[in-house]
């Protein structure tokens, strides 16, 4: 973390720009992007027997369905590659997390593979593409089940939201020096979709297909945000296979100090945090605790670091970074940690 | 549609490959393909108030969400660009359906761009990662609203869209010789989702979202498949701003004859079928229907043609056309008639 001038100079030579200064947000447009291969699958899944799909008459009520499969879309650059990395989004969202941003500018998707990584979008289970089960609902409307069987889904309201992104303590109060882009927000408010966590069983199926997906790919670095951040150390648990490192944004746990820490032992791990942090209720409790792992990680032979932007001078981060307008410079921060302690160009 | 040799033999140029004979396959790895731009966006959405987003302590009940936005993912290829093409899938399924096959070729969404057209996927209006309202699902857990409220949301089981997709008039039968991938059949069954249209109005917010989009395009074909078949001629009932051709794929509903036909005045129109579709008597009236529709079309002025893949000797394709084993025949094909008709390489 000590070298960003540095590693901002290699970016740009990599890509033919001129390099900005650190904490400058507007980059030229990068030109064309050579892709080798890309594409989409899906991970893990089984089939169900349900005797309620449907209510209409056009779809037969009995058959069976396949759930529980994870949606994966790739990209694969061109040129020597860096680590792999699958970006693994949060509450309420989608893959979209690390597409385009509200504002119009490019996503990590695109940028890490500008950077040399071939790099993995999914979709959590239940949500997005992947797909979910409406059977409950069907069995309650054809009153065959009571209405406590219906299924635990929930979306975020912008209001509640707005503090549980860090925008502002209250809606609308906006935090001093915050770096979202908040004239977009309509266009963020449009990435936020129907959760259905609370309605799947403990670790969430996401898990297991994360671990499936490092196992295919034979090696990356697995990128959560927010609720996410337990599922790759729920993976590692599981298998090691296939898990070349763990970078965990602003998770919303990280994994208790007094767990079992072997399967951690020698996993570059990195914890990360923006700003405003210590003053919100909701979020600092949680970072206490993943301070915490960090310590008892590396007591047991670990080798996981916490970086708290506004410790290295990066102030304004809101909970949704990978969206706010220094997104590329934190990228960049993040793929040099990678590099060095995950593997590097090869 | 008389020159699929000359066609293939230039499109295997511009990807210098070896040119495939017609109804060959496999096709040799394209090599790298250079992007000028690609990311992704929505179109549309309103803001709606509830007081029953939640029923979860963690998440307040009341508050305002974004609905009837729709999410769009597109690539711009680096050189000579044909006229853009939007692709709009089916029922129970998400843009995914364009994508990478399920036994792992090249979908359209790539092939498109290598064929030089910038191409957008989109995921209709409460599907996919374009969000739902689960508000009430809530209401009615939370008692304040009866049963029959609850949304209908269906899937479609296995054995019922066998004979939706024309794979066999009976699970598990299978037509004679026919081109769908079924040794994937399970990776099939991972793309097909929960399907809201029910809950939704008329015309379909997908709709005038399709028209936003054309508009912001400024010329474009939309490419419709099955359920999503009508909306293209809904979109140009709209506005014929933006849209540069329709190409209705196996749709699930063509316009009645009986429509005014004035919006489709001098629009390049093409509607495909595959095989088999006299043997399901769910498809044959639908055929009957648009070759009524493009008959009346053409007498009020229009440019609209159907083509009945078996009648140019191409046999053996389900209604999933786009995944069949001869996919990228049958894109060439429609790539040739849109490059003819909307509008070549600029």
């Amino acid at each position: 973390m000590r070298r960003p001038l540095i590693t901002i100079a290699c970016i740009a030579a990599a890509l033919a720009v001129t390099p900005p200064a650190v904490g400058q947000t507007a980059r030229p447009e990068p030109g064309p992007l050579t892709i080798a291969k890309q594409g989409s699958f899906f991970v893990g899944g089984r089939d169900v027997t349900s005797d309620t799909l449907s209510t209409l008459p056009n779809y037969a009520p009995s058959g069976t369905i396949t759930v529980d499969q994870m949606y994966v879309r790739y990209q694969v650059p061109a040129g020597p590659l860096g680590i792999p990395v699958t970006l693994v989004h949060g509450c309420c969202l989608t893959g979209k997390t690390w597409e385009t941003t509200p504002d119009g500018r490019m996503g990590w998707d695109e940028y890490f593979v500008r950077r040399g990584h071939p790099t993995y979008v999914i979709d959590q289970v239940w949500r997005g593409r992947s797909a979910a089960n409406p059977s409950s609902i069907n069995a309650v409307r054809a009153g065959k089940a009571p209405v406590e069987q219906l299924p635990t889904v929930f979306s975020a309201g912008h209001e509640g939201a707005w503090a549980i992104f860090r925008f502002g303590k209250t809606y609308p109060e906006v935090m001093p020096g915050l770096r979202f882009p908040l004239a977009a927000q309509a266009e963020f408010w449009k990435q936020m979709v129907p959760d259905s966590l609370a309605s799947l069983p403990t670790p969430n199926p996401t898990v297991p297909a994360l671990s499936d997906l490092a196992g295919r790919i034979g090696g990356t670095v697995l990128m959560s945000h927010s609720q996410s951040g337990i599922y790759p150390f729920q993976a590692a648990t599981l298998s090691r296979r296939g898990i070349a490192g763990i970078v965990s944004i602003e998770p919303g746990a990280c994994p208790e100090p007094t767990d079992d820490m072997a399967p951690y032992r020698d996993l570059p791990i990195l914890v990360v945090f923006g700003d405003y942090v210590d003053a919100f209720p909701r979020w600092a409790p949680r970072l206490r605790t993943c301070r915490a792992f960090v310590a008892a990680a590396n007591a047991a032979g670990g080798r996981a670091e916490l970086l708290l932007l506004p410790d290295i001078g990066i102030k304004g981060n809101s909970h949704m970074l990978m969206q706010d307008d220094n997104s590329l410079e934190i990228a960049d921060l993040l793929l040099d940690w990678i590099d060095r302690h995950a593997g590097a160009a090869r």
